[in-house]
């Protein structure tokens, strides 16, 4: 089959979806996260890079283990702030910004090829992302690095953001990110986490929300039903009833007929 | 001209070198070394990868001016120390050695393939260096991880220590580094920077003693000539008289009818 | 009662111990130990520094829930390296070891002032603490730091080694630090925790054991009763049953007749 | 003479000045800064904490050398991140703020008690400078962690800044810090250095602008002459002509029949 093929037989379907996940957030001594447990029900790992998490040790195990799973690898980029997880805003050049990203990817393809795959994915971590999704030289600069390392990466950012229009602009192949627990502005974004009722709290509401998602639409906070693109939902596995969740939407998914599935034909191991 | 060819070629006339040093000993806003200046008369750049000095920004600049002016680029890998430049032993496992190895090589390749290269070699720094020169578990968790980033990269480690037989043990090439401004033992190891005469300080002695290198010999501290095998002559960049001294040795070097190359044929530069 | 008279009152009871926890090991978004439990049982806390584990947030909360629970401060001191957890030796120099004491040291007082409170000793950590119990000059080197920071703190060490004397000779307070969970070797060093047998697993063994070393003696490996000075016992807050295990030690030690407290007079709390 | 006396002296004379100048910023194997040649002088140096610069070893050589040339020592706090310097800014809480100022004060407090000496000031560095020149809440952080330290510390900040409002309202000394060679808005604030003029040249031109700062005012780019209050002048010590401008500044000062001398009468040396 034909990319081109493929691609139209995908269109006519329209009943993929990709499930990614924060995986390798452990850092030295310190465990966080269910990465193994994760891994059965997510189809993308996007694996911490030593700036905001992780360590080379952590990286290691992390992919060869999702490597073992089949799970498309992405880099996970952060800014270089361990102790703020990354979450802290930075106000780094765009220079700086796309120089820490061909580092950490560089520093995480090296294990996923020596684990014999290849690299999926590029997704911006915390502060950054949030930063880039909005600012776009920010994102200009992230994407670039992409592009730099390799244009066959995928890049994943938040549906409908700066960070999606960014690295189309410069032809990378995108994954429009989606939360199944987070609520919206009418114009798309992200009700802020300050504001009550952020978080969907309900797993079937937020499991309602991920079929709306799937149709293209969701209600926004203001109650008005908003476009949105969803190729890819973000579960997070740092949380109590993360991978509870994670299996009923999978489960959830299969039943519907959606295939969960990274959001490229490439394979993931290198022949 | 095929490669068996080169190497009978190479091999007949015996009179090739690479002079390599250390590049990209900066940090943040602090300068370290003359690379631009360097750059003029070496053959090959190790290049530190933010462990022990460097970090991204860093290593951006620096590694465009090794493609711009030719030289085969290598990974500086080193403990994760920057106060003490990675010149402190750290009780790192094997496994922590290897994983340090990837990720550090693996930051740097994202620079080089972005810049339109490929990269040559790895060469450890420091105390890492030391300390895998003699031990042999640790030389061959460092060999293991190049070689599986890429079996076609070189391994510079000490003329006649662990770290070269770890690296042939499994099939890498190798460059023997030798030092002109070091004297020997008369088991090929350095003299003690801790020992009177452990340093070379006169240039022409240094010159001389680099000439006696490439008849495979050097004269220890005992007095008794022994063999010594020289690919490569490590260049310290970070010295009052560095840059004059490379650029004597690269001329010395010349008129003798010696080429100064790095030890492969690999081009730098992509196709 | 003067302080002269309490230490002959202390003499002549023979029943007071020190029970000892190393505390605030979290990092940044990262959790580790039980903190808030075991402040319920122990006497001394000794605190991260921000070296091997801590940071200035978690230093601020985990000092004052110390004050709360009117339990001896101490600074935790380690080498710099958190992916490690300061348990990779390093070869620093003794200038630095001095220094990196003095650093930590002080950055654990200033909390400790803020919350109203005086800092009453200093126990070095991990590979740090392994290090100095042979090294007498390294010993001296941590030793002085402490001293020169203030003379009247309390320095812990394991019990028999070359800390307690370095201490001991300049003329500081010392408290010999015994393991209710570990073997020893004839000459009172531990059993090395790669040698089948170095941890007591049963709870009644352990309990045992300390009853034996409150009398001055312990059983070694090789079957002899060798002669042991114990003023704290060393309670793990990472295991599973840490909490457990220090409630029973110390309600055990109470139906004894002996008096949990940390090993000065000197008060906690500043006037 | 009474401290109330030396107050009103000094009101009476209106001619005493600090020249601070920020200090011990090397870091492990790199330098930076002409230290040793600045105390010649200096009364007061800001010397960097670990975060943005400085290391304990550094730390130490340096508090050592600003007690021997009898300058005052203040602790100069910043964000943790050494590759930047400290110049990026970072969306740190204010009660990360107040912590990570309550560390690195307390850690260069032990190398001055070590010393023998009493610390005097505290100056928030770079942009954590810049951005509590501006936000009241971050400058009330600050301002209180100095406070819980130690409240005879004086607060050094930006003259007419809300780090001056924040640290007068609780009852701390302050030095109005002004710049030599910066040029300013009407408002007082610095003109930045995004615009052509930020920067003053000409020597004689800030030997002018600090004369005039003397009687309490200064020419704004704008034309108008505003009002300043002046206590300290901030020196750089890493730029070329550093030494020489601090040495012509200082001898026109003493021309002028103006004391240079620390803001407080404390005696550096602790009895």
């Amino acid at each position: 089959m034909a990319i081109h093929q493929y691609y139209e037989f995908r269109e006519n379907v329209s009943r993929t979806m990709d499930l990614n996940c924060d995986i390798g957030e452990s850092f030295g001594p310190w465990r966080m996260g269910s990465d193994l447990a994760m891994f059965e029900f997510i189809s993308s790992a996007n694996i911490a890079c030593g700036f905001h998490a992780g360590d080379p040790t952590t990286m290691h195990g992390v992919v060869k283990a999702a490597v073992a799973h089949n799970v498309a690898i992405g880099a996970h980029t952060g800014f270089p702030d361990l102790q703020g997880f990354g979450r802290r805003e930075m106000s780094v050049s765009h220079s700086e910004a796309y120089a820490m990203t061909l580092y950490q990817v560089g520093a995480l393809t090296a294990f996923v090829h020596a684990s014999g795959a290849r690299l999926h994915h590029v997704k911006p971590h915390g502060a950054l992302y949030n930063m880039a999704a909005k600012n776009r030289p920010l994102a200009d600069a992230l994407a670039q690095a992409v592009r730099d390392i390799d244009p066959a990466l995928v890049f994943y950012g938040l549906a409908g953001s700066e960070m999606i229009s960014a690295a189309k602009a410069i032809g990378l192949s995108t994954a429009s990110e989606v939360f199944a627990d987070r609520t919206y502005e009418a114009d798309g974004s992200l009700v802020s986490r300050n504001i009550s009722g952020a978080m969907i709290e309900c797993e079937e509401d937020a499991l309602a929300q991920v079929r709306q998602m799937l149709e293209g639409q969701v209600r926004a906070r203001s109650g008005e039903l908003i476009q949105i693109h969803a190729d890819t939902v973000c579960l997070h596995g740092d949380q109590p009833h993360a991978v509870a969740f994670a299996k009923r939407l999978a489960e959830e998914l299969k039943k519907d007929g959606v295939r969960v599935a990274a959001p490229t034909l490439l394979a993931t191991r290198r022949t």
